[in-house]
């Protein structure tokens, strides 16, 4: 499961976002009148639901875009003019869309019908088609359109970037940037699908790499990368900016992988113990192995559909192995590696812009949801 | 099920488009490096299995712009010059691209792993996974396999186009193309499967929306498009080629309908009846709704599992009550609609180019294959 954004924000910008997104999804829900009303509904539904979580990305490109402004001209590029601040919303609510894209597919590929303790998309177009056809019929409806909804949302996502009005140099930068993104993502996404289903060896370099690459790229490297394109960082400040949104994605990834087994479900709002179900090798797992509590773990594992036998026999274990602390440990290196690529003293981020930064780093730290 | 391309020719041009495919694939294979044995397999797997079918979309793209070349200026705008002949056939590689993306999508959505009597890349992906773990885990690996790659092919494709080194202008109105034909093919995708799985009502609109959306968009418009637009056209011309476009895809699909249900199958090698399994609300069966013979042919389709429960009853049937004779006669309509778009007396498209086009239109008629 790809983690949902979590960070609440009161930023005014967040309207902002969800009206520009708005604007993109609008224009897909006219130009599907000719293909009939099935088309149109689909739409609608997509335009109704994008935008629940917290705008993570899209708040972290608009605060990291105008700090790096704030901070003055930093390169050999001029940054994207105030006039154009319209190119800079685009860009965000293309990462929105982005983001819902994923979610989607993810959902189409665990065969979830709930994300976070509500019906998502594809569990709704379920709950609708089921009262027009039988069970079987009616999922396989809803995650084909979720599949072919998601394509279209990717391909909208490059649509926009490609169209964005910036200076060609600077837009194949940001069409390098979205490209890495996204065949990291997959990777990544492959990498938790092939683990999960015993189709990859489990060992650490695989994990790690999957932890790494499903969600920390386009959730954290890449909002980070296009501001600083944007903004016309040189190329130093945009190495340094991606390099700590890499870290500070992969301790949010890790943190996710912690609330899923030890997190209050009340607060997160996630189905609790589903990675374990869905059979998901996360680190917090692969630090287990191998220590002497294992056999014991495995067997509290449990079948793959059931969940855990015994939910608190296994936090207990997984405690005392030494996994947990494992994993709160490599959280911490990867906000210390995060926070050390912005370091006024030797990081070429302006110190406003690190300040921002640190700002969204604080926030991940002990999050509970 | 979406057609796979038909036609075959012995045009140079194809092994040019195979080598232009494999340099935008290899490309891929190294980038994946870093994600582990896995993913880069993934896409060695991909690279292997692309451009197997006859290139339709690419040879329709470099024959068609080859010929408003030899036709000479045509519009206000300069064609690509003879040295961007590199930018043609990079489009033409992107094209093929997109029919193996929306191959593959197709057969995730139809739970297929045998196209044309072959093993698809699903298919495959099963096959070396049931070694590694059971029937359930290798199947949705193999499934969920098939659906990253087809992303990151999609977003592969918009990239490429979104890279053509052509003026900006020009590159708008390809993207444009490009958008029109994905939201197409996903919206006669949706209706295919909605109509397959009773959520969208067997209505004739829905039914020959499908039939017109889900192939011909991306098969034909889109090439014939594309190469005008890389010529210089001018927009009479185009329009006049993307109509006719829409008109031979359109006859191409139902065609493709035909075969299915009455084409010897030792040569077209597709799985005969499969559309009638999977509960695919073709032409061929709507048009035979509503006649006397409707009741003895419900019960001949038999149940959505196994298809027919005698097929030559069923093609009698079909036979006796008009509904082939009906389909046979919209495909003549849709081909006579696509001379005419090209008609010399009355169409912008120089006469050369429409000899080149009707050259495909005649491939069309009376395929058995």
């Amino acid at each position: 499961m790809i983690v949902h954004c979590e960070e609440r924000t009161v930023s005014p910008d967040r309207a902002s976002v969800l009206a520009e997104v708005q604007v993109l999804l609008d224009a897909r829900i006219a130009g599907s009148d000719r293909y009939g009303g099935a088309i149109r509904e689909l739409w609608e539904l997509a335009a109704r639901r994008v935008g629940g979580g917290k705008l993570l990305r899209p708040i972290l490109l608009l605060d990291t875009c105008a700090a790096l402004r704030r901070a003055g001209q930093l390169g050999a590029e001029a940054p994207v003019g105030a006039a154009d601040a319209a190119v800079v919303l685009r860009c965000a609510a293309a990462l929105e869309l982005l983001h819902f894209a994923f979610l989607l597919h993810d959902d189409v590929i665990d065969h979830d019908l709930v994300r976070r303790g509500e019906e998502n998309l594809v569990g709704e177009l379920h709950r609708r088609g089921s009262a027009r056809g039988g069970t079987q019929r009616s999922l396989h409806w809803a995650r084909s359109a979720g599949l072919l909804l998601g394509d279209q949302l990717l391909a909208l996502v490059h649509q926009e970037v490609a169209r964005l009005r910036v200076p060609e140099r600077r837009r194949t930068m940001l069409l390098d940037l979205l490209d890495d993104a996204v065949a990291e993502s997959a990777a990544g996404e492959l990498l938790d699908v092939g683990l999960a289903d015993g189709m990859i060896p489990p060992e650490r370099t695989a994990v790690m790499t999957m932890t790494r690459s499903k969600t920390a790229a386009y959730s954290f490297e890449l909002p980070l990368g296009m501001a600083a394109v944007l903004a016309g960082a040189d190329s130093g400040t945009t190495d340094a900016l991606r390099h700590a949104g890499r870290c500070a994605g992969t301790a949010f990834q890790l943190q996710d992988d912690l609330l899923s087994a030890f997190g209050d479900e009340r607060l997160h709002g996630k189905d609790p113990w589903s990675d374990i179900r869905e059979g998901k090798r996360t680190l917090l797992i692969e630090a287990a192995r191998g220590t002497p509590a294992w056999p014991r773990i495995q067997e509290a594992l449990g079948g793959q559909e059931s969940g855990p036998r015994d939910g608190e026999r296994l936090r207990m274990l997984l405690e005392q192995c030494g996994a947990r602390a494992r994993v709160e440990e490599e959280i911490r290196a990867q906000l210390a590696a995060a926070r050390r690529a912005l370091a006024p003293a030797s990081s070429p981020v302006p110190a406003e812009v690190a300040q921002v930064i640190d700002q969204h780093l604080r926030r991940l730290e002990g999050r509970s949801r």
